[in-house]
């Protein structure tokens, strides 16, 4: 994840948002969220941004492209507990070549509760490297200098 | 589940064993593990059993049958924490025809922690009921009277 | 689960409905949705069904009382797969004295995906049983014959 | 994870080892382990690192203590699928103050899978920072100049 700047924390810098509602199962003996449980809760916010981009993520896979996950980094900020309610924030940190990097803010209200990017490969069915989809590529902030 | 009694909780009617360990992630905010990940356990028991007995799953599986599960029955007496050895006894209720009945005894020391059932169906790769194979069907208690 | 009927098929018998949206990270090897998958999928009809009747987890919990599942059924009926949209519904099975049975329907379209039955017991904050708070006793199908 | 160097690939620097055997519950539809599953891998790598060197996490939280997840980075660079056998090594980062780092290797025979950080703050019963236990610090790879 070098080749992008952090996350910010600056939730106007997010173009896009759902939220997610933490399941008792997701919480651990601590009392809060358990830290794998962010994961599918990221997943989930780029399959929505996906939909909202009107680019489901079953078709692309129809089409035989995965965007495997390549990287994850995750920042623990604050906790959340059962049935809190969090909003995540998405963007499109790179999307050149074959590879996707992707941003995420968590808040429950105005805190802060993670920061995270994750790096995706676009691959074929037979698990080797391919282009991005042209939509995606599009989405690469570097292509009108923003 | 009806064509079978319940799990006896005697372990010496159990002819396999073997031992998972909680892990942390298991857990939830009630500081027990979460109802749902005994169901992994019950299945990493069924591949142990499967190793045990000559036929492990990934050969099953590679020769053209899943194993699907059909139905699950799981009653919670004594709550498992984290870091808690426990042991996972197995026998086979039932396997005639399509179907596949596995009986466990989930112990923490003598203490009893869960009575299940899980039954299962033999499907082909197209998702059709196929007979077992004839190394399960061998083990239906009924075959000697057992 | 003695005590109560099977889940019926019929979806009008049972007064509340929410949904689920499958995420990938619940899918496994087969391609569709891992059977315990299904289990924080009832748990999160559970709550927001107390919620929908002015009585939230988070409320009972925070006056003490845990619903603690002591049992569950479930029958597999057909699979659900990643991104497929199911609809949950639910009826008080049994709510007496300490006990409190649920019982689930699962459907995508018409479908019956799930039925399944959890029995749960009000444990106070030493993990001894309790009864049931009267709200909950109030929904017992027994109380007025039906 | 800047104060400290990437995770080596170099098996021999790693001063322990565990192995893991993946669950059928861990693979999801591409038929791979889902990326969110290794990080309950990684805790259980910890827990038995703590072990042993003769200080099990369950002592450490009876004594009050709790090393809370902060930051976790993954990188994956090759899948493990049902019922593989990986090991998982483990070697302490840094550990200095309040803070822990982590680093693991997770191969398949003599393929790499996964490098890995974690990065873990001490934490008293009320959540607030706390030195490290003297054991902990001592494994600082600084203290002599390693």
């Amino acid at each position: 994840v070098r080749p992008v700047e952090d996350p910010p924390v600056d939730p106007d810098r997010y173009p896009f948002a759902t939220t997610v509602r933490v399941r008792f199962a997701e919480t651990d003996a601590m009392g809060v969220v358990h830290h794998a449980a962010y994961l599918p809760y990221l997943e989930e916010a780029r399959v929505d941004y996906l939909d909202h981009i009107g680019h489901p993520y079953t078709g692309i896979r129809a089409e035989g492209i995965d965007l495997a996950v390549l990287e994850v980094h995750v920042k623990y900020l604050a906790p959340l507990r059962f049935d809190d309610r969090a909003e995540i924030r998405l963007r499109v940190g790179a999307a050149r070549g074959a590879r996707l990097v992707l941003q995420y803010l968590v808040r429950r209200g105005d805190q802060v509760v993670v920061l995270a990017t994750t790096m995706h490969g676009a691959l074929d069915p037979n698990g080797r490297p391919v282009r991005l989809p042209e939509f995606l590529r599009a989405l690469d902030p570097g292509k009108d200098g923003a």
